[in-house]
Order: structure tokens, then sequence, then C-alpha cells
């Protein structure tokens, strides 16, 4: 059993490993130098109490943030959509990606901001036209995300990125766990709870695509590379479905069984200034 | 005037600077460096003669490549669509991004590849919340791109991007014009020809949201960075109006007035190898 975590650390992110009640920092940026086989990790620089840790995005610089939209049975039905035949694709960027539990900013320009609960993975094996059976070699851990969505832009145009791509509004962490812990995810609670209360709670054995199948499918037009991040879709309870969203001063929770918890607070997004928008 | 293009030089990509005949080549990898004021820029480390340049992408690893479907009326148009209120963005990869010369590999996995010729630019300076007065000042230049789209891919679901993100199937450059040199690309030719023969003519002037409105709405939700790229929509005359597409021995230019062209020679996807997809 081995969890790793990116930590904000100095000047930068850290690599650390979890031992017991402590991280160990290693000199390297992230969870995907895990993957590249460099030399000289044997020694830690530092160790820092789990509890005081300063979690970043788990992959802070990924070269694709790819996400499946519409992958559970209730999720399809609460959205009104048929049983899709292929993957539903979207992205978003590095830059969208917050840490596991860093304040999450409601964008002052968005009207309706909305959760979305899901079981992430991080690719650890170069990856290009794989069938799904060695698809699942070149997954390099599991974690957690909330697909945090700006419904109102997301549905301006029939293309979603608008409202799932706002910087800083997709928690991923907070910490990377071996497929072998976790028997490949096959069959883990998913769940959102907002200020303890339970909104989602779906199981990844409901999933359409299986993370293999997600991989193997998106590796047949690009060439994934280890640290990319693939979000796996949410189940059923969205805000969408029942005209509800976040407000400032909520608590956020997003757990993956065997995994781990994101732990978010509701932010009014103090960045913001008015400006005229394009339209 | 200044043109700038990115070359693939010994073990990496260089940025250079066209001299009559000849590029100048710098000691920096490419396009965004001309944005991050670094020092020492003014000795080039070689010269080649521009017909023997060997032209990466133009910007060869931008952080961002976002793109707009819908966005010239005849288009709209012949897609059979409503003309849109907000752009209809997309995403593609840096990975997706190809020379402006290279070979363009036919995806064997695709059975309907199209054209779409495209004003492009390349962001040069940070763009956060800009009106699009200000967003104008954030671009540091255009170019020219062809969006290459797998149609069959693309259609599958709801959400392009399977489509649009196969590796190396977007040529982009060969230069970077900067803004005083085309008036802000406000009234340019965009023009694409398929084995000389003109399939696609529209005008920049006929943009529902022109280049600075993009950048804008982009920068809503996104900090845009120097080296980011912006693909602006295409013209009608795809060949998906008529049923038309690729075939291996074509081809394909692309032509934005007082920019460039690209000049791509359609090719068999001799990297494939037929597995199974997810479905």
């Amino acid at each position: 059993m081995t969890r790793w975590a990116t930590l904000r650390w100095l000047d930068g992110t850290r690599l650390a490993r979890r031992d017991g009640d402590e991280y160990v920092v290693y000199a390297r940026s992230g969870v995907a130098d895990l993957f590249h086989q460099l030399p000289g990790m044997s020694e830690g620089i530092g160790r820092v109490p789990v509890a005081e840790a300063d979690h970043a995005p788990l992959s802070p610089t990924p070269s694709r943030v790819i996400c499946v939209g519409l992958n559970y049975a209730d999720h399809i039905a609460e959205m009104g959509r048929e049983r899709p035949t292929h993957p539903t694709l979207f992205t978003k960027f590095a830059s969208t990606l917050a840490g596991a539990y860093d304040d999450l900013p409601l964008p002052d320009v968005s009207a309706h901001v909305d959760w979305e609960a899901e079981l992430a993975l991080v690719i650890g094996a170069p990856a290009y036209r794989l069938s799904p059976a060695d698809a699942l070699g070149a997954i390099g851990g599991y974690t957690v995300a909330n697909d945090v969505s700006m419904r109102d832009w997301q549905r301006r145009t029939t293309q979603w990125l608008a409202g799932k791509a706002f910087d800083a509004t997709t928690p991923l962490g907070p910490e990377l766990v071996t497929p072998d812990e976790v028997d490949h995810a096959r069959d883990l609670a998913v769940t959102c709870l907002l200020d303890g209360v339970v909104r989602q709670l779906g199981r990844t054995s409901d999933l359409v695509f299986a993370p293999a199948d997600i991989v193997s499918y998106v590796s047949q037009f690009t060439r994934l590379e280890p640290g990319d991040v693939l979000l796996t879709g949410t189940p059923g309870g969205v805000g969408a479905a029942t005209d509800d969203g976040l407000v400032a001063g909520q608590v956020l929770e997003t757990h993956v069984e065997g995994i781990g918890v994101c732990r978010n607070f509701v932010v009014a997004d103090l960045a913001a200034t008015t400006v005229e928008e394009a339209s």
C-alpha cells in the first residue's frame, strides 16, 4: 500500500509519499515523476504531518485533462439523454485543477455553479492505440475529483467547455492510490455531500465506460502521457436536475470509497471584476 | 515588419526571425519566448535558408489550444445551425498541432477526414477578464491553421473533441505576423485549396466573433498565457457540406492573405495498428 500526494512546498510543488501520519517529501515536482523512472528518489528532502500538508492539484501540470460526461445510467436519465455508444469527451486545462482542500471560488459571472463527484485516474505510462486490456496497465493510479460546472456557461452553446474550464474550480486529490489497492476501482462508492448531506451516491460498477475503456478510446486519437488526468463521469444527483447550485459558505465534500476525500469550502470569487462580455 | 517562426533544430525547436530569404535562429525554443522578455536575444546561433527550414508547430508547447466553431455566417448555414449568441468553444492538445509543411496523416480509424481553413492567433501577454478593447493588446500575432476534423469521430457524441484532437493533424504556421502588419486581421481572405482547386474562400471581416471578442470571452474563465493558440473558425465550403473528404495523395493548402500558407501532403497513417475500440 503506497499513497502519493503533490504538496505545495517552498517555491513550487513536490512529490510526497504517505508514511502513517506524515508525508515524506521528495525533490520531484509531482506524481507524474513517479512514472518517469528518475534516479535518486530514495532520499526524502523533508517530512510534514498529514494534517499540516498543503495539497496542490494531485497532477499539477498534466498535458491533458480529459473528462467523460454521461457515464452513469442514473445521471444519463436525470439529464434526459440516451445511453451513449461512445464516451462523451470534453476537456479542462491544467489551470482548471485545484487542491483537494482549496477554497472553491464561485465565479461571479456565473449564476449556477453545480457539483459532480467523480472517480479520476492518472496515466502512468504512455498509451497509444491500446486495447482495453492493455490500457489497464497504463493507469498509474486513482484519485478523487469534483467536476464543478458553471451550468449557464456550459449551456450557452452545444459545446460544454466554457462551463467546465473556469480556473481553479476542479478539486483533484488528495492522494493517488495504486490500482492494486482498490482492485482498479471496479466497485467503489462515489459520494458527494453538501454541508454533510448526501446529494450524489453511485458505484463505479455502474459506469457505462470503465476506466480501461476510456483510456483505450482516448488512446485511439492521442498518445496519453504520464501525469495526464482522466475524469470518469458523475452519478445522479447533480444540482442541475433539481435547479439547485452551490452557495458561498457551504462545504463541498467528494468521496471515493477506499481512495479519499476532497473537502472544499465554497467562497465568493473575490478576484472577479465586472467587464463587458463578447456576445 | 517582423515575422517569426519556430523551427526544428538539432535536438528540439528554436525561435527564428525572418531575414529576407533566411531565418536567423535564436537560443529560444519557440515563439512564446518572444513574449517572456528573456535577456540575450540579440545574437543568433545560426542561419538557415527559408527554403530549407523545417517548421515545427508555430507554438510548440501551448498550455491551451482553443478553437471557435460556427463563426462565419456561410459555414453556420451549410451546417444547418443558428447564428450563435456566444462563441462555440472546443479544444485541441499541444500534440494535435503539426508543422506548416508536415505530411498530414489520415487516421486509418476514421472514414471521413475534412478540412477547415482558419485564421489563428497566438497570445502575447497574460489575459484575464479583459474587455474586447483590452483583449486586442494581448494578441501577440496572427498565423494560419487548418482545423482538420475527423467527422465520424466528431459526431459520435454531442461533444466534438474526439474528432478534433487526433495527434499531429492541425497544421499551424509557418510564421507569426505581428498585429500591426495585418491591421489585426480585420479583413483578410481565408482560402482552402485541395490539389489547387479552391474549396473555401471567406473573409475575416465576416467573422461573427472577431479575434478580440474571442480572447475577451475566453479570458472570463481562464487566464490566457503567452504562447496559447486560438483558432477563429472556418468559412463555408467544408467537405462535410458535400460529403467530400481528404484522400491520400492530395495536397491541402491553407492561405490567409498577408500572413502565409500551410501546405500539407496528405498521406496514409502508417503508424496505425488495428485495435479494439471501447464501445
